[in-house]
């Protein structure tokens, strides 16, 4: 129905996560009739991010060199490693402003169903980290998985494991998110926030 | 935050309609993780539809050659016009499979607030096609122009214009969508659908 080459576009941008149909040939007939050199910009784009993004040797985030650039930032604290999913997630991380010490990707949570255990995930990775810091310069582990199923059990594998080496390993708060209600709040999430709670000066 | 190849496609794909900062993350880290040649797929497809695609010479529909498949394809009944304003309406008009004739792509509506007038769009090479059909073989111009303010004004120039000349002009039917409930139609609609009723054989 569509000429070929607008119907291969409108079938790459349907394989995109979140691009329905309907979204996908917007956007084709978007970038047909956008000027030539925006279009272009965006499929450069694409072809740079795979040409020259690799993952951090230390860390596992995504980076332009060998060391990323939270690793390689000397006002970085290395002596606290707070251990993420993904790389998207210190994105999420970085922006609370909150956090100065560096990373640790492990490439998803463990899941049995899906065939990921340990091995599937950067643990190894983790321990060599430890293993090679002979000036016991790491002090915390900030375990900050997802708070749901496989990201709990993900955490608490790497606090079963980590505990014994002497380290703190912390892991972040479940409760009610900010701004929110307890009306609408889930009984779950409720729960962890009275488990949670803590002692307020008055 | 970002790496910066990364950052500037999340910035180039949130410049697509839809895609928000989120959906660009989304996507961006999509194409960084699945294989190459997929991403990269996606980036030649885009090259390619801005170096193969033009406007159909006779009805300004996307094309690959000079005219595009459908003026081209004699099976179409070129004695009836269907005018829409956007290539892409003849996707949602050729997925009824109720029309076998051919189309005029107006490239927009008439819209005074944004300085769109008759000479912004091709009302002239409408004009020009019926001027060269010295057969008198176009019989029907069908007005399908979107049915809001715009298209419907759109639709009322086009009638006034094409009427004296001697052909069938037509407008497509408003009123409840198939399905619908009266419930929930809105007044416009619903009072479109009374003034549009037709006899119905018992």
């Amino acid at each position: 129905m569509l000429a070929g080459p607008i119907q291969e576009l409108v079938d790459e941008l349907g394989r995109l996560p979140g691009v329905g149909p309907k979204s996908a040939q917007r956007i084709a007939f978007h970038l047909l009739e956008a000027p030539k050199d925006e279009a272009l910009r965006l499929a450069a784009s694409i072809a740079k991010v795979k040409e020259q993004i690799r993952l951090c040797s230390r860390c596992f985030n995504v980076a332009e060199t060998e060391i990323c650039s939270i690793c390689a930032d000397p006002r970085r604290d290395p002596a606290v490693i707070c251990v993420v999913e993904d790389p998207r997630d210190i994105v999420s991380v970085e922006k609370t402003r909150e956090f100065h010490g560096t990373y640790h990707v492990l490439g998803g949570a463990l899941n049995p169903i899906d065939g990921v255990g340990p091995e599937q995930l950067r643990v190894r990775d983790l321990l060599n980290r430890l293993g090679n810091d002979h000036d016991h310069k790491i002090a915390e582990i900030i375990l900050c998985t997802n708070p749901n199923l496989e990201g709990e059990a993900t955490a608490m594998y790497l606090a079963r494991l980590l505990s014994p080496l002497g380290l703190r390993v912390t892991r972040i708060a479940s409760g009610l998110p900010v701004g929110g209600d307890l009306e609408y709040a889930d009984e779950l999430t409720l729960g962890r926030a009275l488990a949670g709670r803590h002692e307020m000066a008055g």
